[in-house]
Formats: C-alpha cells, structure tokens, sequence
C-alpha cells in the first residue's frame, strides 16, 4: 500500500452500531486522526445487534469486491470485555480486523488466510482500552496502522486457528437437498444456505420442486420480471446463494418465514 | 475531469437498497477499484423500494448543488433484468448513469441532455453481468470509466429520448388552481407538485386560500417559527415545490394524507 | 490546515435530517463545491427530529476523537428562519459551526471557546439564503470556507455568549446522589446525566445499590459479559456517563424507562 503514495488505501467499516449514536463516525475519528488520506467506506452499520451470521455474510458478500490492499474493520461483538481473542487476518490481497468469533469465518472458509496475529501489542491501540468499544480503542487504530503500512506481524502472536461460525450445512442427496433460510434482506428476500454452483452442480439441468417449509414456490427463474407482480420466486441472490423472494413484496411477510425456515428441492421423476 | 488531477471527481449514489445490506458498499467497491480517488457522496438509499417518483424528486433537488463534473449514479430499477434500458447523459456538466425507466425525468425536464447513449459496450461492465444486479455490474464500472475521463460516445449508442415519469400537472386556472401531494418527507411534510416559482407568477400577490382535501391550511408562511407548536403549514420547501408542514409535528399523519392528496389554491375575492 | 496541503481538512456532520431525503447529500454538495479536498464524515443524521439535547449528547461524545483542526458541522435546528443566531467556534484545536441553540452546549462546559462568532458575513453563504434550510445556505458553505482557511473573524462579529442547554443537574449528598436518564441509544441503553468520573470521586470505592425509578439494577459491572443474557447492568458508558443497560436486550424496553426517569444510588451502611 505504500508503493504509490497517491493511491489512498481504503478501509470499510461494517457493524451493529446503527446509524442513531456517533460509534461509526467515533471510530472514523480515530481513523484519520492516524491516517488522514484514507478512503472510508461503510458496508453496513444495521447488522441486528450482536448477529454475528448476517456480519459474517454481508462481509462475505461484499469483500471481494473491492481492490487488493483494502482492509475490512467489522465490530459485530458480543463478547467485547471478555476473553474473546482479536484478530487480524491476510487473505488473498485484502486484510481483516475485528473479533475471533465467527464474524471472518465465511470468508476464510473460501479463501484461508495467509496469516492471521492476534491484536496484542498495545503500542497500536489507544492508551486508554475501554471494555466496552474496541470498535474504537484497538480494532479502528490496528486499521489505521495497518493502512500506514505497518506490518501485520507487528500487531501480535501467530493465530493458528480462528473462531468458526455455527451454520447448518445443506445436504444433497440422490433424490433431494435440503438446507435452510440462514438470513433475511431489507427487501424481505430469504437468503438460503444453499450455494448456488453447488445446486446447478448437483441438479445438472434437471427440474426441481421447491418448498419453503410447507409451500410451494412454482417459480424459478433469473429475474423478476419474468413472473408477475406479487408472486413468489426463487433466484440466485446477489449473495451467491438460493433465495426465495416476491416481486414487489416481502417473501419473508407472505411466507411468515425467517431464518430457520426450512428449504427442500426434490429432483421430479424422469418423465 | 482531467484538467485538474488533484481536484478529486465526485460521485453521488442513490438506490432504494436500504443500508441493511452491503448493496452500496459492494457498488463503492466497484468504483474505488477502477478509481480510487474519487469523492463519493450518498444521496439516499432509502429511497422506497422501487419507488421511481421518489427517487426521481430527491435526485432532482440535490443535482445542482454539486459541481461541475459531478456523476450522479442513481438505482431505483423494478426492471432489472428486463428490456429495460440503461443510460448514461451528459446534462449541464454534469452526467447522470442509471436505468432509463424515468428516475432522470425530472432533471431532463428541467434541462435537456446534451447528449444521452445507451450503455451497451460490455467493455466497461464488470465481466459477468447478473441478471438482479445492475448497479453493481454495470452502472458502477460506468460511472468510474466516466470519472477517469472516458468520453460519453464510448459506452454505446445515442439515445434520442429517455422514459418519462407518469406524474400528474398541475393546473392554474382563473381563480383557482388544483395540485396533488407527490411525495412524502422524512418529518411528515407533503410535498406537492405545485412548483412554488409558477405558483407567485400565477398568484401575483393576491391573497389565497389553500386545502389538502377537505382540510382548510390556514397558515402559509416563510418559516416554521411564524406559527405556533402543532399548527400545519404551507411553504416554500427545500425541493422549490408547495409542501405542507407542521410545527413539531408530521402534516402526513394529522392530516392522513399522502401521494394523490389533492391540493387545491382559491383566489380570495378582490374586497 | 493550510500548512500541509497534502492532508485533507476534516468535516463532521450531524443532523436530524435523517437518510431518505437528500439534505445531507445536498450539504456535502455544497461543501465539495467549493473544497473538493475535504474528508466528510457522518456522526449521526437519525437525531431525533429537533432534539437538540441528543443532538448535544453525539456532538460531545464524538468530537474528541477528531483529530486538530476538524470542523463539525451540526444542524438540529427548530429556530430555523427566527431570530435564533448562527455560530462558529474554535474550541481547543476543532472548529463548531452550526445554530447557536445549545447544540454545542456540552462541548461548550467541557472546554470554553478561544473565540466565537456570529454568523453575519453573507460573502460566505450561499447567494440565496432560505427561510427553512441554513444547513445548505449558510451552515455548509462557512465550513467549507474554514476548511479552505478562511479565518473565523471573517464570518461575522465576535459572540461573546452562546445558548445553554436547558439538562437537569446530578446531585451528589452525603448518603446519596440522584440524577435522570437524559438519552436513549440504538440498543435501549439508558444514558444518564451522572458523569462516571464524579460517581467515583463521590463514591471512593464504597459499595452503592442503584435505581432506576423502582427498579433495583443488581449488576454495577465493567462489561456485559460479566452478567448473564436478559440481565439489567449498570456500567460505564461509552458517553462517560453511567449507562443502564440490558445484555442482549433493551433496558427502556424492559423497564419502561425513557428520558425524565429517576437515577437514585445509596451509599450501603459500613458494616
């Protein structure tokens, strides 16, 4: 990041800290205060308070698509004040700041990290660690630093092994998959656990009946506009998973389903 | 844009993805990859989901307080992944990129495109376009390609006219003229489609009597501390339309009025 | 801020305009406008709609983490287009801009101003000012001028005196100190008006029992997870002021509390 000094490093900003108090703009405080020539960016700052599965996806969602050297700072943090570990991570060209506790653990199922340390070394926190915001006293100024190019080595100890995050795992079998409704979007769409490659992989262009716990979804299609307005459909998510959704309505209203809800996909008889 | 290097091009994002979701954050990555000196500025994102008019009005009253040069990115698109076409303008000096389903409509009226093309070279799209995710794959990568100086012309061919929005005229009639709320603001305020401008030319200073359906609004004011706590208002708003108010209060729900209200000014008799 | 032409001015901004309109994109227009260079960071725009006591409370909770020479912007402002004045400020090494309402009322009893002004020299606002939007017309532009180095005496006449806020005072006895909740956050933590250093000069160690209203808080902890989930604590919050709160719930929820409850703490009898 130091090698064109023109080119600001970019940190993005996930978090439950919603958008009333000032924690955000607290820990961007601190940010600048360090480095004045980084580019900010927020993912989301409406995570459910302490729902580390949808942190852990919207970060899974989004991360790649920023340019190598970018560092993702999130604070999704229950634990804060505990024992619970901090980490920072490399993988691929990106970096991670935040707690050990499943918040990173989609993306470094895809992709390990080439190294991970744990935040230890306080000459890069604030002076004084509160035990309420790490957000702002270590995992904003380790950001900052990180940004400054200092190496992640610095930061503290080798972490061998990071926190994983407790989701169910869809099952294909010779005749059915099965998996489950793991997140809900703003628009109402259920995000399901069941990556999209691996049903087309599994499906290998043959139909399909769905079910979203005892209903039916008779519409599978890639966009909205081939079913009408208020039908229920199933499409691949921006999230690269199954979602069930509604044209111009909330699936998760009509279906009264969220997270938990069932998914089934039955492979029809070879006619 | 390319005048200046060290005068940062600016991009303004509207869409109607919520903050929930990292939808914004995934397009600032987009964009910051291609070029990550921009300033980028967020309208709203609250927009209603696939409310057109709406994101059309909030987009009209904020464009010309930017720059010259500025890009104003805009995605509120029901059809995404249909027929649908997408453009991108060059209005005054500024330049807007979004879907071509009328979200412009109220910037064009106001100033016609000196020049409009259909985004159609896939070779300034990100490599796989979705099929639910145009802001992302193609207005993001657009919008940064127009940051960097890439002239108009080359994303495709000219576009000789844009969608229209469907929205009601007003009327000014001899001794009366008749409007309707359009819109409805974050503190409760109607916003109608009685620009204030063609109101005073229409009105010459006469005296007038207002109504938002049956209710009689007898203050019409410059400013908010010119009537009592509680009391409803009319006024000049911040988007140059008639808007009705109220004090410390939401006009929208004390009056149970919103979109298709109708609106109705009387000459008072000459005395 | 002119010494260094590399490293970008800061600009804070908080207001209650909230994020579905465009006011908050519409400052930022105008800003960059005129200092395309700056840093614009959001504190917080969902302030309850004119409350400027909470306005008060994010102000002072955030500045500091600023770094020397930022400028905060803040508008809450129901006195708009009255007589109320407009201000600016240097405090410490930050700049204040906004209404002269009791915005900057805490910031203001923390650290006195070197200088403050009123806000008069139109040569610095927008050439139309509006009766309802200073945030735009005057509010905006004089920041952007401070960020450029416009020296604070150019805005207008010095101001000697600026606006109290109108906050009930802790008291600290010889048994026992009282105060209120005066805010409530995003997770229903109860903010109080008794500022955690005095309780622990008042207290010297001893043991206390704690009230809100009628309602025993068991729990007087350094962090959350020293109680179990569903559980009322008391602690220090990231306001510095003592918090009620609730793990994994909200305490206003919970106890039916809002701003106006009683805080009452008892020093318990040496045994």
């Amino acid at each position: 990041m130091t090698t064109n000094p023109m080119r600001p490093p970019i940190i993005t900003l996930l978090s439950d800290f919603g958008h009333q108090d000032a924690y955000v703009g607290i820990m961007k405080g601190v940010i600048l205060g360090l480095n004045p020539w980084v580019q900010l960016v927020d993912l989301s700052h409406a995570v459910p308070p302490q729902d580390i599965t949808m942190g852990a996806l919207v970060l899974q969602s989004a991360w790649r698509y920023f340019p190598p050297g970018t560092i993702h700072l999130a604070v999704v943090d229950p634990g804060v004040g505990s024992r619970r570990r901090a980490l920072a991570a490399a993988v691929g060209e990106h970096f991670l700041v935040g707690p050990d506790n499943g918040l990173f653990a989609l993306i470094l199922a895809q992709q390990p990290a080439q190294r991970m340390v744990c935040l230890e070394n306080q000459r890069y926190f604030l002076p004084d660690v509160s035990a309420t915001f790490h957000g702002r006293d270590i995992f904003a100024p380790v950001a900052a630093h990180l940004s400054l190019g200092v190496p992640l080595t610095e930061f503290g100890p080798e972490l061998h092994e990071s926190m994983p995050l407790d989701l169910p795992s869809p099952q294909f079998g010779a005749s059915a998959a099965t998996g489950q409704v793991i997140a809900v979007d703003h628009f109402g769409n259920l995000i399901t656990n069941l990556p999209y490659p691996e049903i087309e992989a599994w499906r290998q262009g043959r139909s399909v009946r769905l079910w979203v716990g005892e209903r039916q979804i008779s519409h599978w299609v890639s966009t909205y506009s081939q079913v009408p307005a208020g039908a229920l459909l199933a499409l691949k998510g921006s999230h690269g998973y199954l979602e069930i959704a509604c044209r111009e309505g909330s699936a998760a209203k009509i279906l009264g389903a969220g997270p938990g809800a069932r998914v089934g996909i039955l492979l029809a008889e070879a006619s």
